[in-house]
């Protein structure tokens, strides 16, 4: 059967392939400059990094391996949460713990140079963050490579770096609390019914009606992350169709990114528990 | 930049999310039991094959390899005649010589324990196949590795095999003819405008135009074979809408396979040729 790097894999492919996942590229939507076919080049491409992580290298390292090969297609950044996302989860997994308390333990070994590799991913592709907080300027994440001494001289682990952006990146907070919403959603999907894009495509309906997307939130400002919640929560009571919003969000550019993450991470954890495609 | 066996990957992945593709599973359509995430996950499990091939292996060994890969999903066969096809060119591809001459050196060098393994491949999946011409019960493909005896006895090389069912079967024709319409479809390709997804859609109709297709003859018979072919020319003429044309083809189950799996070995060689994605 497949192995953990091939699961990792096959989860970037069947979160793009959910559909409708409003406001995301999905099988059925995309973007002018973000296509489909770019999502497909991008998940070929991280195999190299994610199998890197299943084989015990460092988060750091494999993730910057992961996103230098998601980057060899002309949309830019397709799966970088994603694959931040992954690549501990792949650790895990590897290690036989597929759990919050695994993936705490490989968070909490990751080093001061897994926070530099991570900074270097940057250097591979654009990727909308927020501005860094007060101070924090010498550590912006778009410096990218340059922020390397900094991170050396403060001496920050990966795991440090991703505890100051918990309160506002949704895919840092999964990195400090565990896991929790990840390993929820897996559940969801094991226990959904009928094809398992489908499953994914209500399984990041959930997730987006149950908070708002810190993506959004950067791109498109608090009101619209807000409104992205309040209306998934709509679609799921049947006041709104899915499609329909689908091709607002597209048409507005709203597009909830960390939710999608959120969603990867949760085909991940439950094809490696055994749900069947 | 992508290696010779992720191209192939990506060529897998870019073909069935073109769309439309009539009667093809594609980003828009799928059969309730042979879905678009069967796809996906075949594509994931070919890789190990692919990679084979790219590694020197031979060619018989490195596709049976790919199939069982492959099989690792629910939906069936997904992929079967799209490996045939990429195999060999895999095999061209990673000693530089991707042309017409190359492949026919890669088939050339097949030995009688390649059709061994062309044979086990049918081991790990169901293929609809025409039966075997008269006096070859002994080499129905559907006996898999039942069949390795007789070909040893007979000395049977893979490219013999594939001499045999030429006439019949579309990839086998390829095999024996150089991969010419893979070649010239790959010209299509490169020559097209926008999305790739989109000109793959357009290289499918048009190949689809051109010759009737051999999978929907064994499964639909010739009559259903001409019509597709013909329905494809009103497509390209605009006399007939391409969607249109594939909702109906999906209901009545005309799956032209073979077309698909050329288009997927054009695109294979259209990526080695510097095709952005």
């Amino acid at each position: 059967m497949r192995d953990v790097a091939e699961n990792a894999q096959l989860a970037l492919l069947l979160e793009v392939s959910g559909t409708p996942k409003p406001g995301n590229v999905d099988r059925h939507h995309e973007y002018d400059d973000l296509r489909f076919e770019h999502f497909m080049a991008g998940a070929v491409g991280a195999l190299d990094g994610l199998r890197e992580a299943a084989d015990g290298a460092s988060v750091g390292r494999a993730f910057r391996v992961a996103i230098e090969g998601m980057s060899h297609q002309s949309g830019g950044n397709t799966q970088f949460g994603a694959l931040l996302m992954l690549t501990p989860l792949v650790r895990a997994a590897a290690s036989d713990q597929l759990d919050s308390e695994g993936t705490r333990a490989v968070v909490e070994a990751t080093t001061v140079e897994d926070a530099c590799d991570f900074y270097r991913a940057f250097d591979h592709v654009d990727v909308a963050v927020d501005e860094p907080p007060e101070g924090m300027d010498a550590l912006d994440v778009r410096r990218g490579s340059d922020a390397v001494d900094t991170l050396r001289e403060r001496e920050l682990t990966l795991s440090d770096v991703m505890e100051r952006s918990a309160d506002r990146d949704g895919v840092a907070a999964e990195w400090v609390n565990g896991f929790d919403r990840s390993f929820e959603a897996a559940t969801w999907l094991a226990n959904g019914a009928g094809p398992v894009t489908d499953r994914a495509s209500r399984v990041f309906l959930r997730l987006l009606a149950e908070e708002p997307d810190a993506f959004v939130m950067t791109r498109n400002g608090e009101a619209a992350a807000e409104e992205a919640t309040e209306r998934a929560q709509a679609v799921l009571v049947g006041r709104e169709d899915a499609d329909d919003l689908a091709a607002e969000f597209v048409e507005r550019d709203i597009n909830p990114g960390t939710t999608a993450d959120l969603t990867a991470a949760a085909l991940f954890i439950a094809l490696e528990r055994g749900l069947e495609v």
